[in-house]
C-alpha cells in the first residue's frame, strides 16, 4: 500500500502513520520527494483494512497495490476453471446456453418450454420459483411447487436446472431440487447468503449487481470461495446508467476484463439487460463475439401471457433462429455452441 | 395507462392491444391523431403489470399514469406520519439525531460513546452487531454479544437503540434487543426480509439502495407497509455516480421530492455518503437546511482504532461542536434539535 | 402530449392548462378518470416546447408522445442512408474501417501508418490535427501542418481522410483538407458548431457525448440535418458510468436501438471506450456482431512513443490480425469487411 | 508516479519501464516486494503524460501522486481568491446572489426582472443572449440585441451582468457588454474557448459539465488560468446520474471538496440542477449551509410565458421570500447575504 503525505507535513505526522502501519505488522519504506513524502507499506494489505489511514492527519491519499480477492484471481490459478454440471462442462471451449421462462407458471408450459429450448440447442433449463419483484402486489413465484415442476421438466428433457435462491431459509430445499443455484443481482452483496451458499457443494451462478463494480463482483465470488465452494459462474446482466432507452446498459467490456482478472467462467444475460426481446439477438451475438462462456436467455412459449418479464422473452421459434446465428458467430471465433 | 401505437399500424394491431387491456378488466379509450393512435387504459393499472404491452406488435411506448405505491404515498395520507420510539417523536418539528459507532466493539467503548453522544444532544444510539462487509476477510460484527452491549448502553443512557438486520433468521433476536430495525442499503430490495419486517410492530429505518431510484425506495417501503407495519423511516445515504472524489454522491434533492411523494419521515446519513469525516459537518448542515427530519452520524471515541469505518467517524468533541452548529441551522428554518 | 392533472384539482386548474395548450395552436382532448384527469394535446408538440406545462399549478406529469427529431428519424426515411466518400459506401452491407493514429505527429510516421492500415484492410485514414486534451500542458496537435501531412498520406495511399473539427474558425481550412469532418464527444452539444457543419456539404462523423443519451445524439444530428447536410455518420464511443475498470463503458445496446430509430449509419470506436489496447479486439468483434456499420480504431506504428493515447493504440501487426478476425465475424452475420 | 509491475515479470520488463521514465527526465526508485515490484518515478509527472506506461508490457497499474492542476490549487495559493466585479467581492464572507431570467426576451421584462431581483437582494443580474438548446427548433436567443437589453438593465439598476459565451467568435462582442463571462456546462471542455477566455481580463464563471468530475472541472479552470486570467468562479449545477426524479443530481459534496482543493470561489445553481421551481428553495438553503460562496437563481416575472426554462424559474415574490430565508441560514453559519 502506498500512502501519500500532504505537502508540508511535519515528521511527527509521518511518524504517526508509520507507527500505525508497523503496529499492524507491515514493514515500511519512506521516500521523501521534493513535492511529497511517500510511505510504502510492505506486506499483507488485508491487515491494514480496518485502519482508517485515509482519515489520519497529514494523509492525502491511500493507494492499495495488491488485489483484495485471492482465491478467485487469475494470479491464484492461471488456468480457466471448468464447472461441471451433470457432465456438462461450463467454462470450456463449448459455449453453454441457459434458456427458459422467467418464472415457472405451471407444469405444461414449463415442460413445453424445456422441450423447445432443448430442441433449439440449450443445455440448461432456467425457471424462477421464488421471484424478486419490485412491487409487493406482483406475482411472487410458486415456491416449492415451482421447484417440483422444474424437476419434472428435467426428467422429461434431461436438461440440468438452475433457479434463483433469495432467502437462506430456502437453501436446503433448493439444493434438493436444482443443479445450479442462482444468486440474483439484488443479492450479490447479501453476504450471509453468499457464505451459506459457499458451504454447499452446489455450483453457483452469481449475477453482477445493478451498480456493482467488477471488483465488487469478484469480492462477492471470493465470499463464496472462502467457504470452500469454488464452483462459481459469474454473470454480467447489465448495469444502471443514466441512459433510459434500455432497461440497463449491458457492460460487455466486463467480459475481457474478468477473463484477465479471474479463472472463473463468465456468462451474459442479454434478456434482463435489455428488457426488450428485439434487442436480445444482437446483444447475444455480441456477447459470444466478446468472449462469454455462456448465455442466459429468457424463452417463453407464450410471452404475451407470461406472468413475468414477457416483454423480454423470445418465442421458441425466434430462439431457434438465434441459436443458428450464434453457432455461426461462435465458429468465427473458434468456439462451438 | 397510455399506450402509444406506432405510425402506420393496422386496425388489427390496435384491436389486439385493446382486447388485451379489456381482458385484464380495464376500460379503453382510443384517440386517433394524425401522427399516432393512442390508447388510454382506464382503471387499476396494477392489473396490467404482468401484461407485456411494451412487447406487443405495434406498440411504441407504454406510459403509466398512476403511482405504483399506495400506502406510503402522500395521496393516501396527506399529513406527515410521526413514528414514536420510547416517547421520542420522529418526523415532527424536532429533528432527531442518531449517533454512535459503525460497529459495536466492546462494552466500554460503546457505553462511553453513548454517554458522549447523549451529552452532545443525540437522541438515539446506533451500533452495528451484524456488519455487511465487502471483503470476507474483514470484521463481521459481534452478533448477539453486540446486541447485549447495546442493551447495556441503553440502560446507562436511556437512549433507544437502532441496529442493522441483515438476515431473516436474526429477526426475532433483533426484536428482543433493539428499538428500531435498520435495513441497510444492500438489503433495500431484499423483498423477503422487507415482508418479514413488515409483519413485526417494530419501527424500521429503511436505507436507500446505492443505485436505487426514489420510486424504488418507496416501493420497498410499500412492501413493509403492505404487511401491516407503517412505522417506517426512510434514509438517504448517497448514491453511486461516476464521481470518485467522494465515496457516494449524497442526493439531497431526494429530500424535498420524498416530502412531496410520501408522508413518511426522512433521514440523511452524511457519514456513509462521504466516507470522510471532514465532509460530515458541511453535509449534515445542508441536510438540515434541505428539510431532513433527522440525521444518522457515526461517532467513535477513538476513530483511529475503530474496527470499521473509522475514516468517516467523528470524535465526540467534533460531534458536540457540529451539534451546536446544527442547532443554529435548524432554528434558521424554524425547527429544533 | 399527455398532461396528467393532480388528484383533487379544480376545474379552474384544468381549464387554465387547456387554455394554454389551445393558445399554442393545439387541439385538446380531456379524459376524466376516477383517479386522474388527463389532458391530451393534439397537434405539433414542438409548439409546446417553450410552455412550462410541468410547472403550472395542478400539473403532475407531462409526457411527450411524438419524437423530437424528424429528419434523422426512421419514420421520416425508412431505408438506410448511405454516405458516399470518394466512392466508398458507408452504411451499406460492407463494414468500413477507419484506422490510424490518435494525432498526426510527422509525415513519415503518418504515411507509414497509412500504408500499414491500408494493407490491413482499412478504408479510411484517421489522424488528429487539432486535439482536445484535458490538460493545458499536454500536446495540442500540429494544426494546419498536420492537415498537410494527412493530405500527403492520402496521396500516398488513396485513403480518404477524417479529422476532428474543434473550432468553427477552422471549418473552412478543414474542409479544404479532409473528406469527413469529425465532431468529437465533447462538442456533441456545441450547437453553433453543429449548425456551421450543417451548412457545408461535407460528410460528418458525429460522436456521442460522454454522458449523452441516444435521444440527445439524435437531436444533435438533427441540428446538422436541419441546416441541409444529411451526410451524417453516428459513432458510439463509450459512456461515463460508475465503473472504473474501463475508461468508459461501451454501450453496444445503443447500436440496435439507433438502427430502429434512425436511417443514419452507425460506427463504433472501441479504442476510446476502453482506453486499453488489449480490450480493442474483443470489443471490435462485439461491435461487428451487434450490427455496427463501421469501426474507428487507433493504430500507431510505435505506440510507446505516441504523443497521444498510446495506451489504446494497436500496432500494425495486431491490427492486421484483428482485421482477419473481424472478417470472419462479419461473414457470420452476412456482411463483409 | 507509482508504477506497479505484474507478478512474475522479468528484470528486462522492469528495466524497459525504468529506461522509459529516465528518458523523460525523471529519477527512479525501485522497490521489490514479495508480491510486486514497484517503481517510483520521482520528478515532474507532467513529463510522463504522453508516455503510455499503462500499455507497456508488464505494467499492472499506474498511479499518479501529484495533482495535475497547479495554478488553481490550494497548494499553489493557500488563501481564498476574491474576484472583484464593479466593487463587488465574490468569494468573501458575503454570499453573492446572481438572479434573473434564463434568456433575455425584451427590454421591458428584463428591466422589470432586474428591478425585482435587486429589491430582493440579488447583487448580479443574469440573462442569456445566446442560448444552447437541445432542439434546433427551439428559441436560440436574441444575440447582440439581448446584450443591449442587458446593458440597459444594468443602467437602470446598477447590477453588474453575467451572460453565457458559446462561441469564440462572440468573445469580443461579449466583452464589450458583460461584466462576467459565463462558460456553460456543455462548453466546460471546449478547450479552445477556455484558452480564448483565459487571454481576456474578464471574470469568468465556469460551470461544471454534466458528467465532469471535480478534477476535470479544476483542469478546465487551469486552462483559463494558464493563459493569465485567474478571475475564475466555479459553479456546481448538477450532474447526470441514473435518478430521473430530478433533471440532474445536485452534487453538494463537491463544495467542501472544492474548498479544500482550490482557492477559487464556488457557486451553486439550484435552478438548472432541479429543473423544477419548487425544489429551488430547499436546494438553495442547502447550498448556503454547505458553504457555497454564491448562488445563481432563475427568476422570471412571468414564468408561464417565459421563452426558456419557465418550469424552473421563480416569480419575484417567491424569490424575495427565499432571500429572507437564505439570510437566516447564512447568519446561522456566520456569513451574510
Amino acid at each position: 500500500m502506498i500512502i501519500v503525505i500532504k505537502k508540508g507535513s511535519t515528521d511527527e505526522v509521518v511518524n504517526h502513520v508509520v507507527e500505525k502501519i508497523k503496529s499492524a505488522g507491515l514493514a515500511v519504506h519512506i521516500s521523501k520527494g521534493k513535492e511529497r513524502t511517500i510511505i510504502g507499506a510492505i506486506g499483507d494489505e488485508g491487515l491494514l483494512a480496518s485502519i482508517p489511514l485515509q482519515a489520519m492527519p497529514g494523509v492525502e491519499k491511500v493507494m492499495p497495490i495488491l488485489k483484495p480477492y485471492k482465491l478467485v484471481s487469475r494470479e491464484f490459478r492461471s488456468e480457466d476453471s471448468v464447472v461441471e454440471v451433470d457432465g456438462l462442462k461450463i467454462g470450456d471451449k463449448q459455449i453453454q446456453i441457459i434458456a427458459g421462462p422467467c418464472s415457472v407458471e405451471n407444469q405444461d408450459s414449463l415442460t413445453a418450454a424445456a422441450v423447445e429450448v432443448k430442441a433449439g440447442g440449450a443445455s440448461i433449463l432456467r425457471g424462477g420459483a421464488f421471484k424478486p419483484r419490485t412491487s409487493p402486489y406482483d406475482f411472487q413465484g410458486l415456491g416449492e411447487e415451482g421447484l417440483k415442476y422444474l424437476r419434472e421438466a428435467k426428467k422429461a428433457t434431461g436438461l440440468p436446472i438452475i433457479s434463483e435462491l433469495m432467502d437462506p431459509r430456502d437453501l436446503d430445499l433448493m439444493c434438493d431440487y436444482v443443479d445450479i443455484l442462482q444468486i440474483g443481482a439484488r443479492n450479490m452483496q447479501n453476504f450471509r447468503l453468499l457464505k451459506d451458499v459457499g458451504r454447499t457443494k452446489k455450483p453457483v451462478l452469481l449475477k453482477r449487481g445493478l451498480s456493482s463494480t467488477i471488483k465488487e463482483l469478484l469480492m462477492s465470488a471470493e465470499y463464496i470461495a472462502s467457504q470452500g465452494n469454488s464452483q462459481i459462474i459469474l454473470c454480467e446482466r447489465g448495469i444502471r446508467t443514466y441512459e433510459t432507452a434500455t432497461r440497463n446498459t449491458l457492460d460487455l467490456s466486463a467480459i475481457p476484463i474478468l477473463k484477465e482478472e479471474t479463472h472463473l467462467p463468465i456468462f451474459v444475460d442479454p434478456s434482463h439487460a435489455a428488457g426488450r426481446w428485439d434487442l436480445v439477438a444482437p446483444l447475444a451475438k455480441a456477447a459470444v463475439a466478446v468472449g462469454a462462456d455462456g448465455l442466459m436467455i429468457e424463452v417463453h412459449t407464450d410471452p404475451e401471457n407470461a406472468l413475468c418479464d414477457g416483454a423480454q422473452s423470445l418465442k421458441p421459434t425466434k430462439f431457434s433462429i438465434l441459436m443458428e446465428e450464434l453457432r455461426r458467430v461462435a465458429l468465427a471465433i473458434d468456439r462451438t455452441i
